[in-house]
């Protein structure tokens, strides 16, 4: 089987961890060596990084240098662990990519999108997925989903700075992955997230490349 | 007398901070308010990356993530630290700016200069200083000086990342100081920063703007 890399995309509470689990699980039960990886924080300098860009009680940067955060982490994670293990033949799944930045800081926060796909180009060298799975749901349930689970896991889990983003913020970035779907609908495919994480699956596997069910 | 931005650029040991706080005491005892920063390191972001770019005993990350990290700590640092100084009429006196990433990642690293003047914009949304002083000298001799600090402060001194690379690239990047200085001499002066630090103070006043010598 040709190396696979393969993109979760999709705003907050709309179950990307649940489902790369599961995906990860299935292919690996299939034989297959999977790379289960995410963004930010796939590389030893992005989990330096990570609570720089999420932890909620940290002093906001300014957007630029948050994107150029983001871009350090990514070019890190691409050069030093997703094209190593492409090069050994594994499958990686990628919580979060370049997606991401056009998605929130692109649509999100206003910055210029031809910048963003020349900066997420420097970043990664040309690496682009094989195949992108947008989870798509209203931004309410999204939120109304991220709250619960940051209560649930109490005072461990710091990582509440996008949650706290206005409804409308959400609604941008939203917005900003359906845009994408439709300008790359070869590589991207929008999954409906509304439902529980065994639906979820079953439509995901729907995307999976043919080679993959051995 | 209207705001005022310099930059000190130069390769390690040629001086740039001894000069740098003469500069700012000279220019205090005159009665101006002068802002005295550097980078990478001159905000709250900056001083957690600077461990991150500097010390010489972390693992080193690979170039393009290092580039963005020091584009992250200058967007930071020219938003929320320089351009406010500015903005209330203070004298901005910097160490290392925008020269320094098209002099070390550009003519050092060999990433292209027209991509790193991009992303300068795009970190700093347009601000260049009024004047750079670059002070030159051999890198033989910039090195010898820089280790003998090192090991003058001993483990204080962790920041070594740069001084431990070759002299052919220390020589890249004097080339590419003397060649931003060719290419834009208006802003740029070179000084011979061979001798000692009170010749190269001399050298520094005969550029400084005429109103500040007030």
């Amino acid at each position: 089987m040709p190396a696979k890399f393969i993109t979760l995309e999709g705003i907050e509470g709309s179950g990307k961890s649940t489902l790369l689990q599961k995906m990860a699980d299935w292919l690996a039960g299939r034989g297959h060596s999977v790379l289960l990886t995410c963004e930010p924080g796939g590389s030893a300098l992005g989990r330096e990084l990570r609570p720089l860009l999420l932890d909620a009680d940290r002093e906001k940067v300014c957007m630029e240098a948050e994107l150029f955060l983001y871009l350090a982490d990514r070019a890190e994670h691409a050069r030093r662990v997703i094209i190593p293990a492409l090069e050994r033949g594994e499958l990686v799944l990628c919580d979060r990519f370049t997606d991401s930045t056009l998605a929130y800081q692109g649509y999100g926060r206003g910055l210029d999108l031809d910048l963003l796909r020349r900066l997420n180009h420097a970043a990664t060298g040309g690496l682009a997925p094989d195949q992108t799975l947008v989870l798509d749901l209203p931004p309410e349930m999204g939120l109304s989903r991220a709250r619960r689970r940051n209560l649930e896991q109490g005072l461990e889990r710091k990582e509440g700075r996008f949650e706290a983003e206005s409804l409308a913020f959400h609604s941008r970035v939203r917005t900003g992955y359906l845009s994408i779907a439709e300008e790359e609908s070869g590589r991207v495919k929008v999954l409906d997230a509304s439902g529980g994480p065994e639906e979820l699956f079953s439509q995901a596997c729907k995307h999976f490349p043919r080679e993959m069910e051995l």
